[in-house]
């Protein structure tokens, strides 16, 4: 592996050689070993494009934790404003040495594009709607943490599909490490294209439920939740909402994912927020660990 | 102590603890000791919900010599703006690892709240109109150093109380450790409350001034001078500015102190700001060794 | 040498020893040495009143090579716009212990005011219209690289002369080195003292390129063209644009030189930004070695 641009890149076993190696940095950041020098000398850039304070975080705190040297580089106000290129931001942050470069960009594909301009690794930490793979991954650890094993697992995904990198990550790293994904949504929230996806659909919440072990929901944005002829709040959390009752519905084990942050009683309830069936502070305590071991992997070889 | 939100929950063992260690790391930086390896491995994240670059930095420069490993997570652009709450927020900086968060929120309390709901510790870098713990401990360190004692000084607060979580953190850490606080402002930038603070209120700043030992004057917003009936920034000066004359009239060892940024013309005139009697600068570099006490007693345990 | 604020100042061994210094750094950072230990336990800030995502990033990388600490200290939502002075700014840094300050300014002799103020040492990255020192000497440490030597080239320096501080230092720093230095431009971007500078002046691109060694092209803002009767971009690239056949007008080891970022199309074409005679990615490679070196020769001593 020299990029990570997209989990269906991934195979079976690169998929869990990233989540076993997660699972030994995971330690590291406790009390006995609170820092690893593996990455000494590495520069890691941050290249968000779009405002993302949590998932540039998470990089920049995993990157340290394996000493390397994060430069955040913003495209506000940078050369990008004055009319660079991408390819030229690129060529730059090359010539700088960076060796890592993270990037986050409201174009499918910029990550891709990137790999091709430059010698260093490539992180996609988003790109448009198209893929967000730590993300995937991240989920992924923590649901075999949780219950143990990914193989056979009924998965629903549920909320805002067409705009959401999230969900095709995790589709297609699902599928690879033998889980079945069940997409849920309105119509007007999935792509035209859903049905070469390798998933099944169904716009029924309330029928998919009993037979799922992990719900992923989706964060909702209000100005696009309008653009899907959703009158209201309201009415979307009818359809799509989890709440206590829909909790009750699932079987007792299965556990309700959210990659933040969460907009409590849009898409998710107070109360199934705040239920130890609710695993969104853990992913994001795994997404470190989980970006430590893409990083390790990636930028730590000879 | 775990967290540091109020100087009114500091004992005066605790808060001499933290002028004492202060002033023993008060040398590193210098030539012969660089920097100290306590918090490597820590991380220090600096949670600004209103921009202070002085005070970020301050934190920041501190906890790097100390080691530790500092993120900047401002507000703007963040979860935060997407709809995230404040315990939301706090979750996810305890998940990603954070050993302490120094935050800076426009609400009273904020600290205080945030304090519940994480495991690290939180370090109160100005909170609404409520405290400002860290600078009335610097300020008692340059206090103290100046003038060799606290105890038995006589100290006027003297500017916009009503609005100022300096002069409140003031008042209380003084008081704990034997000064006598006077509050000087015109009826309108005085709090209500104020008869229930242990000090004394005039406002007569010419009349406290001959029996006073240090001035801490506060800087005075514009906008809120306008709305408290000041017809403009000549007449305040008049009532309430620092200048040379005044300078005069006090005990011949009496300093001035001022939080910064300063206003000069305003509320202190460019000839006492540049007086060797004004400390200003001294707070400033105080500040750094100041913080660094505070995270080194708060993180630097176990 | 304890500032850098100027290439005129620079004697011309003084010059040749940052070149040299930065040959040897140029090397770290590589597989075998990834970071030296010189500026550990110092604390370099960067303060930048005018967003420039390139150089701050650059000397980022260059001090955090060097093991030094950094602070990015930006004049957006801090202090300034407080209404805090330039000097209080400087007053400040120097009290945290800033043993560096990178400085960018709009206002022309801003480096050399915060010199008059601090202790320790400033680099100046750009002050106005003024001067850009690093900027200068990562070119002529370019140059060298590729051509062997400055003595006795002829370097032509094409473009907005009128509202660049590139050219500025390069015209001082080059002639210190031995080069001839040609202005080309449209007599609106000449400033009006141009005939006191120690250069030639043309207004014909394609009359100086036969006899010329290394082409540095200036990056044209839009809106200063049009400021400077230019009806269209057309209209500036026919005249002083880049293309290929000015190119193959050129002796057959010359160079072009650009500062980034690039406006492919305006000052330079597509065809001669990628060809291996345009040294625009080298330079930006070379502006990190060079960073280092002056950091390291103004911050590394004693």
């Amino acid at each position: 592996m020299r990029h990570l641009l997209s989990t269906g890149d991934l195979t079976r076993d690169e998929a869990v050689l990233i989540l076993d190696t997660a699972a030994e940095l995971a330690q590291v950041g406790d009390r006995s070993v609170k820092k690893l020098p593996t990455l000494r000398g590495r520069t890691v850039v941050n290249l968000f494009y779009e405002d993302s304070t949590r998932t540039r975080t998470s990089f920049e705190i995993a990157a340290k934790r394996l000493s390397a040297d994060v430069v955040n580089f913003s495209a506000k106000g940078s050369s990008v404003s004055k009319g660079e290129s991408l390819k030229d931001t690129a060529l730059t942050l090359q010539a700088m040495g960076a060796d890592g470069v993270v990037i986050r960009h409201g174009a499918s594909g910029a990550a891709h594009r990137l790999a091709g301009w430059v010698d260093g690794s490539v992180l996609n930490a988003g790109d448009g709607t198209h893929e967000h793979p730590t993300q995937a991954l991240l989920d992924a650890y923590t649901v075999r943490t949780r219950l143990g094993r990914l193989e056979g697992l009924r998965v629903a995904i549920v909320g805002d599909i067409l705009h959401s990198r999230v969900a095709r990550s995790n589709v297609l790293l699902l599928t690879t490490l033998g889980a079945h994904v069940t997409l849920v949504a309105p119509p007007t929230l999935l792509p035209v294209s859903v049905h070469t996806w390798p998933c099944e659909v169904s716009y029924d919440l309330d029928a998919v439920l009993p037979k799922t072990d992990v719900v992923m929901m989706l964060r909702v944005q209000a100005e696009r939740m309008h653009a899907s002829f959703f009158p209201s709040v309201r009415e979307y959390s009818r359809g799509y909402g989890m709440d206590g009752a829909r909790l009750d519905r699932m079987p007792r084990d299965a556990i309700v994912m959210h990659p933040g942050p969460m907009v409590r009683g849009m898409e998710i309830s107070a109360e199934v927020a705040d239920s130890p069936r609710c695993t969104v502070v853990e992913q994001v305590a795994n997404g470190v660990s989980l970006r430590m071991a893409v990083l390790y992997l990636l930028l730590g070889g000879s």
